[in-house]
């Protein structure tokens, strides 16, 4: 990449007419108010997905903004760690599962973990959205990785300042930074 | 899916305020005019990964849209089946490698790689685009098969038909289709 930022910053500078409905779509999916899924319960998702793709840049700036948004430092990390999901709610742990098979085998997203969020309460639109975002965030981390960018900054500090930024902002202006 | 269309035009139907972005980079990535890569070579890397991610929809109508394109029937599937991509040009076999990886295993995208697609005439535009078109398809192959939508139509003739529609309007028409 010729333009020396950190993650993903780097090619959205580089290609701003790709950068426009990158943005959108993230702003759509993690930040506007829908009937479906809180901020902190999306970007826990997008950040889980960014964890098991590996790429340090999106977990650790996403996870950031989920634990700003749940008021809850390390919430996200825990809840990465433990594969059971035991201190989420039923429909979180359901959606988990089947953002994990998105992530690594999206053809074996079966009826039954369908039928099993939906049993802790998770609606059409929470499933549909869980699956996009995890869908979503393996473009944006193989977008990240597979371009080579530069390394991402060590420590929490520069992730929770962003964090803190967003969670009033959301992801559009980003464009204009 | 509560809407019955198939591959990805159910889950666009179900959330109008998502297909507008998806729908938004898909135009952007494969028809608006770029000083990048020609169309059936946009559409062929997206059809290649679509085809090595296994989304019957997605590869079969890029495949076709690449097709048309080029002018040439079958022409993206004999590619997809020779991996050593002998056919084509040395830029689209240093792309398509990339792209590869992208799909599979985005941070073992190696400098190498990076030269030998520029060895071959790809410039840093040409290489951004492979590697945000193969991290797009990533995306919309999950989401289309994350939500295990209505089974692929069967046969070429419903994919020879749209891709020829296509190739002339791009892709916001569908919004309104």
């Amino acid at each position: 990449m010729p333009i020396d930022l950190p993650g993903i910053l780097g090619p959205l500078a580089f290609s701003p007419e790709t950068a426009k409905p990158l943005l959108a779509l993230a702003h759509q999916l993690l930040f506007l108010e829908t009937k479906s899924l809180s901020r902190a319960e999306r970007e826990l998702i997008a950040s889980y997905v960014s964890y098991l793709n590996g790429c340090v840049y999106c977990f650790e700036a996403h996870g950031a903004a989920a634990d700003v948004h749940q008021q809850m430092p390390g919430w996200a990390r825990s809840v990465w760690k433990d594969t059971t999901f035991k201190s989420l709610n039923r429909k979180m742990q359901g959606l988990l599962i089947i953002a994990g098979k998105v992530q690594g085998a999206p053809r074996e997203v079966s009826a039954y973990d369908i039928s099993h969020a939906r049993s802790g309460g998770a609606t059409e639109r929470d499933i549909h959205d869980a699956v996009l975002i995890a869908s979503a965030f393996c473009m944006y981390n193989r977008y990240v990785d597979g371009l080579a960018v530069t390394h991402p900054p060590q420590g929490d500090a520069f992730y929770a300042q962003r964090a803190v930024a967003q969670a009033s902002k959301g992801y559009l202006g980003r464009l204009n930074e």
